[in-house]
């Protein structure tokens, strides 16, 4: 096996320290390397021998860094083959995101047998089974607490701590970003376009936002999530996918009237033989714990059929809080290293992935009519004819000038695909000026 | 070593399975029977070998109990000699609850080196330091995640996922029984003693209730989450206890009205040098996500200095959501035996426990006054030669009969110690009737 660790008492009795390797030096590489030096004591004690940074592959930009002039000069390469050439190093921490060229590094480490931590979110999404194999093939490890609500513990308690229970659904406000333009908009009625800019100019939001606001960010966590929930492979273009850029004003005070929140939400179901992954905005009752996580707070929500629903709530970004998670990896993958024991991610036969013609649920409409007699009729015929009953209609705004009225319809649980259906004809009716909106309903 | 396993790669070859022996078959040990049964296949792909439940001690009334019958009686014994003797058990899982005889049983499994789960509180929170010394010595491990918040992932997440952090605090509705009684009071506006016999008659609360109502069982947690979380040892008796027995609608009345709910909190705070620990009601603001954690539901809010605060919710009792992390801890332990890694609770010398005429917090005060000018003016005069300044008072109902008036104060933060002397001076006042309740306010 060469220079890699043999497994057991010998090793055990010969390891004097465990090294580490860093890839990236930005917001949370940075924090990774600052708690790693920082806090080498207490980590050291919780391995059983000492922590040590070895090396820290950079870009030369970071040189210029602020917190790169606190760090011994020796560290650094800007070479990746220096960096992989380095002695001593066990632990290859990846805190350089994007798929590439991260997902290169992360392969090449784990192909010499290295324990891999990461936070990335796109390369575990992608490639996270692949990655897997190969770590078991080569002895080594792949660890990525970080990759889905930044500190908070999420993965590793889904791995083990409820490794008993079948888990039927994980509903999770999992992107910080959505989360906090949605909570400006339902606490100060503001709509989208303000709350955004205000967002990115707090630097809540990047100037480049797509990758929140249009789910993406939230379907990688949950591809992550599902995956090892429900034991079965879940890629990110399995999941349906809508973002908030459609949402309103008006939805979030027809919402609150109706009592709900309105909420990004990432959800995964398990079923006997499907898995159902969806990412859209959801109407939930206003009085549910998810709708209290505000700002750019997550709450994770899981439910096992033996432990019942629990709930994982906190800051789901930035670099301080990620490097915790991070830093707990490598303190597990050190002890790993240490002992000889590696980490696992049961992979079985993939399920099958429902379609989101097939979900069922109830549905919030808003849509814009004329205000004239039987039109409610003429809607209600429509949505009766595709088994689609309402639990109850709202007559909103009329506006005399145009002559048209705004009605929102909150149905009763209902087929996806004949809500569709139904939705297309009752958009061709004369008297139907818009369908301004269209939100299903999780309770 | 005698019979006891040899770590390391030889003896990872030889394992062909990993035995378990269950103490009690009550509400947690029947449910954990019932999942090592039922979910033996699941179970034994996490750990890599067969996990095999060898032999249940019980007593001989459980034999009649219904999932007795379910159960192979060979399995059954009701003598610990006998139990003690058999062989093939690795793991020690008690669930009989109780402070005599499980010590006995635990401290006779940790040394003969086995490894033991348990779900008990009282032990833990009286012995864990004691017991996870008697396993460092004889190689065996103790573990015991459902001793807290049911099958809330809690415990393996501050001793793994928060190790790079200091934590700074726990606050936590750890007892679900006081919560339901709270609950029902705070919804309901009834007194404590009809909330408390409906817990009574539904199930939610003993029929000796002292333990939960008093803060007791609190404690017992509170002892165990703090030890851990700031790596020194807390004993029951050093936490300062006051139950929920004195709180009154009028309380909850007034505590909406200035915008903070009641809970009985378990608290703990660690400074440079000492420790605070506490377990009593409290006014938290009501828009905070603990004061949504409603019923018989545990919310656990963890401060970290990197994670920043993280809270973990769900079910906190119960047979089955507790044997969710029984089994869990029961997984985790094979592994070990597998793999031949001991468990670890690391454990410092211990910090000085603050008394509570230490802390200070703002304070809620409700006081029967005669209702004539002055009185105020009487009671600001002692509050203040104690720097205790006001930050609020209303005057509630005046009973024109007696004379009387309920006021009501929010104070500025105080010094318990000063807090104490003033309400001394103040109820020696001749206009002071009675002052109704004292509550601490944590923001």
């Amino acid at each position: 096996m060469g220079s890699k660790q043999s497994h057991g008492e010998d090793y055990q009795m010969k390891k004097q320290s465990v090294g580490v390797g860093l890839l990236g030096l930005g917001v949370v590489g940075g924090q990774v390397a600052k708690g790693l030096l920082e806090r080498a004591e207490v980590l050291s004690e919780s391995v059983g021998c000492p922590l040590v940074l070895r090396k820290i592959k950079v870009l030369p930009p970071d040189l210029s860094r602020p917190l790169a002039r606190e760090i011994d000069s020796h560290l650094f390469t800007t070479d990746a083959d220096q960096f992989f050439a380095e002695p001593g190093i066990d632990i290859v921490v990846e805190a350089i995101g994007g798929e590439f060229p991260a997902l290169d590094y992360i392969k090449r480490a784990l192909s010499s047998g290295k324990q891999v931590v990461t936070s990335n979110k796109e390369v575990i999404a992608k490639h996270g089974e692949e990655l897997t194999i190969l770590a078991q093939q080569h002895q080594g490890g792949l660890r990525f607490e970080a990759s889905a609500g930044g500190g908070i513990p999420l993965i590793t308690p889904i791995q083990r701590d409820l490794v008993a229970n079948r888990i039927n659904g994980i509903y999770a406000i999992i992107n910080g970003t959505t989360n906090y333009i949605l909570t400006r908009m339902a606490k100060e009625g503001i709509d989208f376009t303000v709350a955004l800019k205000s967002a990115q100019s707090l630097g809540f939001a990047e100037a480049n936002p797509e990758n929140d606001i249009e789910g993406m960010d939230a379907a990688y966590k949950l591809a992550i999530l599902a995956s090892l929930a429900f034991h079965s492979p879940v890629h990110p273009q399995d999941i349906y996918r809508e973002g908030i850029s459609k949402l309103g004003s008006r939805d979030f005070q027809y919402a609150r009237e109706l009592g709900f929140a309105i909420k990004l939400l990432a959800i995964a179901k398990q079923y006997d033989n499907s898995i159902e992954v969806r990412v859209h905005p959801v109407f939930i009752p206003e009085d549910s714990l998810l709708a209290k996580v505000d700002g750019v707070n997550n709450g994770i929500l899981v439910e096992g059929d033996l432990v019942g629903e629990v709930l994982f709530y906190g800051e789901g970004a930035g670099g301080v809080p990620t490097s915790s998670a991070v830093l707990a990896d490598i303190v597990s993958a050190a002890q790993d290293v240490v002992h000889g024991v590696g980490s696992h991610w049961q992979i079985k036969p993939s399920k099958v992935i429902k379609p989101i013609s097939d979900i069922e649920t109830r549905y919030y409409l808003r849509m814009n009519v004329a205000d004239r007699p039987g039109v409610l009729a003429q809607i209600s015929k429509i949505l009766g004819d595709h088994q689609i009953s309402i639990y109850s209609v709202i007559q909103k705004v009329t506006d005399k000038v145009t002559q048209t009225a705004e009605i929102v319809i909150m149905t009763h649980p209902s087929k996806e695909a004949s809500m569709k259906v139904a939705l297309q004809e009752v958009a061709e009716l004369s008297t139907v000026k818009e369908i301004s909106n269209f939100i299903r309903v999780e309770e």
